[in-house]
């Protein structure tokens, strides 16, 4: 049999396929919803527990803390398989899995002896706490970004933890964030009272149900709509020590470790798209083909505009399979093929260009299916609408390229995050 | 006072701009209606009373007829300045305006000496009768469109008009149309019975309450959705004599009056998406240069990758503004700057380009603005979905420029309409 | 008879067509020399008393000057026709013709009362000086670019003029400047020795023959190559009083009086590269529709591929017609039809989208016509690189969308011209 | 040491490392003679001796038959070395080792049971000469296309042999074919007379001093120009049974082998245009960073046009290495990822658009470098004459993307050969 994700990995070890059955196992429950949850931009609170079932909550955590013990290929090729079903639910499940970076990274950052003697207890009590939860059926919404903008880096951090009895007292708004209300735990970056550079940046694991938060209005998305992505507000929300990790620089030294830009795993945002491009694409072939014309009974498929329209979709779905492979080999590969400038340069171009691709495949279905076919609801409303956030949540091509430029000419590089005022 | 739709037209003549100032006089009401008429899919009932009371009804209606005197420029205005407020409302206008080239074309052909002599008092009649109605009030819907695809035609008629005791009995589908349920009368293309090519063609007026007529289930379209285009099944529709143009080669002597293509006007529907997209730019331009970023205090606009979309967005904006003006140039210039086939082949081009270029600058202004902006009823969102229409309910640029390839290689044209059987 | 001028201007009045006629008449000799012009880089200098003797080194000087009295309108139509031809001749035609504007926009500046009455009779008599030569037959070239780079403007001045016994005396290197070695006089703008801004610039008209000035090497061109656009070396040339334009701010004042841009006239150099577009995409279509398919005796440019080479071709070139046409229109209406911050912005977009618009049309010809055609001295190789120029000379649409976003969201524009140190 | 290659390959094995170093030292010399081989239009004859002497002409031959014993991925990092330095020394030297496969594909086709037991011996020998021969250092040119065009075949062959006493005689016309006059022998592929379809097609090895052969009249190329393909007339040349592969049905049977097309290799074609673009790339990286604006000192490349051209060359220029990489990974994986099918419906799409980022590569440099570098003998003019033949002699995105979308939706190839009359 062979399994969506092979479209994107072309060949899988037996572990991996393993893995890929249970996200298979899924799938139909999740193209059942899919439809009603775009509609009503609810995420479907039942399939958390469908996947937690199915073990994938933990997928990408290594087996000696309970996980599935898949890596990134397994979280791309899960990501690109539920987003061909939904997009959302794919989204939301992307976010879980980023938190696990904030549990493998430090680790990994103890073993190349970048943490102090003293440090290291703590940092590896709250990794493992962290991963044990997870492959234990907890879900994380991981909250990052926030509504101010810097221009010198992706995200900008106002968040504030101030030092109270027995933790961390929060407060800020975080502006995005998937499986708002849904998740059982929020995975929070926020800067140190009195900290004024990444140095200062913190996380806390922050009980969904803990008093301070409330969500914020409820977003009506053009899109993604049903991942659950409204935000927080939090005022002097209470976290205790032992889901805090605030150790000086810990999060800087995080980042030394992922081979590609931080939250590591990066890619599989974009496998969430490509896996709703392919889909919309086999939507549009299916229906070009199987209707006809009146007066000459071949497929409408083969007028010469769907001939030029079929042609640039599948040049371009193929375009995105071709960077997001390449990635997933230069992040992947041992001995890495290439310095980590390297495949963080080439992660820019990427990331602008898959979403891009992505989108263009879902216009092209558009134009190719028609009037008839665009409708609000259908795959081709839909899967439009879902891209066209994608050229907003991850970023366009344009800025990609930009960014490239400028690494290129000044071995310059944006910052990933940066502490502001808010 | 600058008038909206001198962005389009650069100047107006006093006779234009009066009736300008009727047209923006309605835009207040259509604006606070837009967001609303968008969400719940319904065309604002109340829009027809205050468009037939401003006069607007009878726009392009020759005085004579008891209309505004109206041209081909007037009526881009109208629909680019609606547009800008309303496109769904502007669409639904548009076709109604449409039908004056039913009672205005056969006029001309009548002048050119084109039907013989007992067939001008019939002609003559049906053409006063319409133009009468309209300028007095009465909102047609067109319907033209039906679901069969012909390779060789834009628009293949199935629908049959079979003659009957004191007029005709009509029966078929017509997939799409706007104001359906809300205009007063359809004016219906058909085929006579045992007639198989366009010599058969005949019109109908179409009274909505009539007995056989019902709408088809409600259309839940992408965008333009309240422009009522759900179409209707006709079983067995009595028409009056005197609502009917059944003449014989009618349909076909009509078309050789128009300078463009048939239904003229056509470059009016462009009007529509162009309104709509230069709204979107004026929110994006608004929106991105009144945020600044938290660290340098300069504008978002001000960024690398807002200054690539923003230009590209201008470029696109006035391109399409050039083809259109171009087409109003061409349709209009006494004497005619061009034959008719090179009249008709810059159309085939300009149609699907301007619905391009209208979609890349919505597609620009939701790279430039962002997440926060990229929600189902904003702007940015409803103006998507709108222009992504464009791309369907005209054609895609892929289009327009195979047909003008192919007039150009081989003096082919595409056939405007066709006879098919259902 | 249609001349070639009415693909551009689509009417022409009474005069104009007299005047074309003119320019028409030079077309043979120009036609026959043209390849071997590109292959040797030389330009044709029998051309020179070609062009004089049919009086069209005076097309644009007002008759009260002895010229033939054409506007923008006419050397757009003359470059464009020309450029069809021979574009390099076409080319140094261009610059020849654009010196005028430093006699026509200083007469405009005096008659706006932007000079004291002392400056009157200095600036009158160098105008009249220089537009009674140009319509006597002179042929001028028109030396301002050099070398250096400024951030902030598009052109640089570093050549100094230092005041002398009964004039000035030039040093400088001017990298461009078509008709090196063939004009009569060179005009060059250069500053006066110790000022620091635009204040400071000053035009001098050199005899070509004057000591103290090289020619610099050849230059190899990829294209344009017989534009004879080396550029020279002046080393403390001798310029008489009577020969310069040094009154302070004269240059500051002009540039106000333009509509568009200063050099005004700036819109027909992308005439001539569009007359070469036009005469590339007419050879390809007359090549690809005279040649069949062994196997079905269809034309080459039936082929799938061929149509959508075609359909783009047509679209790229009428695409670059529309933009042309609209900046005629906005730099020669009466009253004008926008300010002229609008013109300008407008024409940096313009000017950058015709290029890319015209080398497209090119590049699809050679696509279109395959290997065979793809020679270094056919049409399809000689366009090739002639337009290859063209996005370099003027420059390419990256640039003037970037432009003209800075001026959209800063209102702040690149300077025309700036003073610098060599 | 780094070898160019890697930029390609990313990682080589030693046996490949070792050959790659053999094709390293030629480069000085290729370097050295790439400028004025282009002047001249003359392939440097030098350079036959040269790779003859390092071996390199049995590059991919195996062992067993005396050569290098190289692979794709060897022919693929040769021709992306050589193209680098010189394009034109690098397609000829492609063509050669594109003969190879006209050795190789009969022995495997041998092996899968495809030849009749007394046809197995004349292939062999056949087989095992060819391949003997350019390993021991004979030069090859390839003779497949001819002037004629069909409509349903990427070539078509109308040039005719008939038995003769002791072998055959050729007579027709091969329009294009690297190496002509400078290889020892050419392989020509003719039909044998009386036959309509493509088991009539035969191979043949010709002498270059043959009676009957004359060259084609040179060709001015735009580009590639010192590659020797000006073609030859065959005139009753005779060719001894040896030197023969007439077997009916051989050739169909050999394309059965190929993994992706026949002719095999066709991707290393691709890494000459890469090797150039990349070229055309440094060198504008290079002379950008290395200027400075006058005013600010900042460098050139820091523009906001230059970082946007930056940009996109640098996407463009990896867009190529992941369709050429994700080829060689398809035609070499063992055992094959996907069915032949899927890989030549890839190499449709990765032919056209690799040539089509290539070349995009070359006009984003021209654009970079200025007016100052656009000259007709630098890298720049060089090379996007040099990619702008990339474009005829493979083909245009434009075709590969309608022949994928034919074999999509209509499971419908182009031939690859067609028998035709001339």
């Amino acid at each position: 049999m062979t399994l969506i994700a092979e479209r994107l990995l072309t060949t899988l070890t037996d572990a991996e396929r393993a893995r890929m059955e249970k996200v298979e196992s899924v799938l139909p429950a999740l193209r059942e919803a899919a439809a009603k949850a775009d509609e009503t931009g609810e995420f479907p609170v039942g399939h958390i527990a469908l996947m937690r079932e199915a073990g994938l909550l933990g997928l990408i955590i290594p087996e000696e803390f309970g996980g599935l013990g898949g890596g990134l290929r397994d979280l791309a090729g899960a990501t690109f398989t539920l987003g061909s079903a939904c997009p959302s639910t794919a989204l939301a499940y992307f976010f879980h899995n980023t938190s696990a970076s904030r549990g493998l990274l430090p680790l990994e950052a103890i073993e190349a002896g970048l943490f102090a003697e003293d440090e290291v207890p703590v940092i590896k009590a709250f990794a493992e706490r962290l991963l044990t939860n997870m492959a234990g059926g907890t879900w994380l919404a991981n909250f990052a970004s926030e509504e101010v903008k810097s221009s010198s880096a992706n995200i900008a951090i106002a968040t504030i933890a101030t030092p109270v009895e027995g933790g961390w007292s929060l407060s800020g708004v975080k502006s995005f964030g998937c499986a708002t209300g849904v998740a059982d735990y929020y995975l929070v970056t926020a800067k140190v009272d009195g900290t004024t550079d990444a140095d200062g940046l913190a996380l806390f694991l922050v009980n969904r149900d803990s008093e301070g938060i409330t969500n914020r209005p409820k977003w009506n998305g053009l899109g993604m709509r049903a991942s659950a992505n409204d935000g927080v507000i939090m005022e002097n929300v209470f976290v205790p020590s032992e889901d805090s990790l605030t150790v000086p620089g810990s999060f800087v030294k995080m980042l030394q470790m992922s081979r590609g830009s931080f939250v590591g795993n990066q890619l599989a945002i974009m496998a969430v798209y490509l896996g709703a491009a392919q889909n919309a694409y086999d939507y549009a072939l299916e229906r070009t083909t199987g209707k006809t014309f009146a007066d000459t009974g071949k497929t409408i498929a083969s007028s010469p505009m769907h001939q030029v329209i079929i042609g640039n979709m599948a040049e371009r779905l193929e375009t995105a399979y071709l960077w997001i492979r390449r990635q997933i080999e230069l992040e992947t590969s041992e001995p890495p093929l290439l310095p980590k400038a390297e495949v963080y340069k080439q992660w820019r171009i990427a990331k602008g260009d898959i979403s891009e691709a992505c989108f263009q495949v879902a216009l092209g279905a558009l134009k190719a299916c028609g009037t008839s076919a665009a409708t609000m609801d259908g795959v081709i409303g839909r899967t439009l609408r879902d891209l066209a956030m994608a050229l907003v949540m991850t970023f366009p091509a344009e800025r990609g390229r930009l960014e490239a430029a400028s690494m290129i000419t000044q071995d310059k590089e944006n910052e990933l995050f940066a502490s502001v005022n808010s």
